[in-house]
């Protein structure tokens, strides 16, 4: 997958060395480890004291940098999470996606955003092993410590807009009918996130099965791509003829 | 969607009515509150009080039933949970679902094959609201308090025979490429399941919506089916042509 220059790379992080006497670097240290904890953890669950023996730090350095838990929390999200949403709903530059487009396809618009953003959404996850995880477990899930934090920053214009793109290529007959546009980027979730958060559980389903334990993520991801940009069925294959005809 | 006979129908329950002074029925009144209250508030949040209290009995008749918290949520697993499983992977008449098939077509069986399962899946959704919730918060969820429980009875052969299929209708060509056969059921689940488990997250997302409230689970079956089966893209919509054409 193509690297896009809007996204931030990772801090570098290196866990077995003593922070450095670097305010900036210190923090956003602090903040990668909490960021990993509560993804491995839950929130609920990770206090100040866990991220300082992480950090090999007192807990008043931390609280330092932090105030308090629902600060670093709030840190977390701010400066972690909510970049990410924005990488992937940032505007796409849809012209320069499809400049071989040799006719006007009213699907094509479409599916090439979808690829985009499905893209993106693998990109963040592949980058930062803690956001299925996260978003599983703290947001999806009911009572998830994030999701009224997170809720608040997901792009309700965008998110209509997409669902807007889907219902109008569906109504010019280039989206399956049966497709609902306001579950599509649900199911985008459902094709990434979910199988990146749950590889621990159908890794151990497919125990037997050492093709299974090699699923990566760039695998899922084309595994995403496929079914959400061609179904299951290859469309050289004909769909049965309908009954009655 | 078609009702199936092997389906057992949902037991009736009146939760104003005080218990009937038939023992077999008290005891699956309690099953059905203690599932209900499972998926509401979680597993491990949920004691034998708050189900003796919900049923208008003391705790003692509770104990009188199931011995202890742990009896309970085997019976729960067992009783309520692993009937749907078997339910879900009953094998699928597959010749008499496809009478209509003009040619033999490769696709058509695998097709036919998934469109039974999901139906399946949502059929047991939509009987039993408490499904998604538990799937969600109890199983796939890390730290999930029935997720031991009931991966011990997931039919791995079944599972297996199905990935099977898929690759086998792969190497035909009538399954697209790039689709990952063991990631088939899983993304079922996350086109089901997961939109169930989490209608009252993205109805809060749509709230200005109103036809977004309106999306309920047959259209959600719709979807996911449409999704599986169509993708997201009109077979009647060409693809556009590849680069250098």
């Amino acid at each position: 997958m193509q690297r896009m220059s809007p996204v931030p790379p990772p801090p570098s992080r290196r866990p077995g060395r003593p922070p450095r006497p670097d305010n900036a670097a210190m923090r956003g240290q602090l903040l990668d480890l909490a960021t990993d904890l509560f993804a491995a953890r839950g929130v609920a669950a990770t206090t100040i004291a866990h991220i300082a023996q992480r950090a090999g730090v007192t807990p008043a350095m931390v609280h330092y940098y932090f105030k308090s838990r629902d600060q670093l929390i709030d840190a977390v999200v701010m400066e972690r999470i909510v970049p990410v949403i924005g990488f992937v709903w940032a505007p796409v530059p849809l012209a320069q996606d499809v400049p071989q487009a040799p006719i006007p396809d009213p699907a094509a618009g479409a599916r090439a955003f979808i690829a985009e953003i499905v893209g993106r959404l693998v990109q963040c996850a592949a980058e930062r092993p803690w956001l299925p995880a996260l978003w599983l477990h703290e947001v999806v899930n009911e009572g998830g410590q994030l999701r009224e934090r997170v809720l608040r920053h997901l792009p309700s214009d965008r998110l209509q807009a997409f669902a807007g793109l889907i219902a109008d290529s569906q109504r010019q007959g280039a989206i399956t009918p049966g497709v609902e546009p306001r579950l599509v980027f649900l199911s985008i979730l459902g094709l990434t996130l979910l199988p990146l958060a749950t590889s621990a559980l159908w890794r151990r389903v497919w125990q037997a099965d050492p093709q299974a334990q090699s699923i990566d993520t760039q695998a899922i991801a084309a595994h995403a791509i496929a079914m959400l940009t061609g179904g299951l069925f290859s469309p050289s294959a004909p769909p049965p003829a309908p009954p009655g005809r």
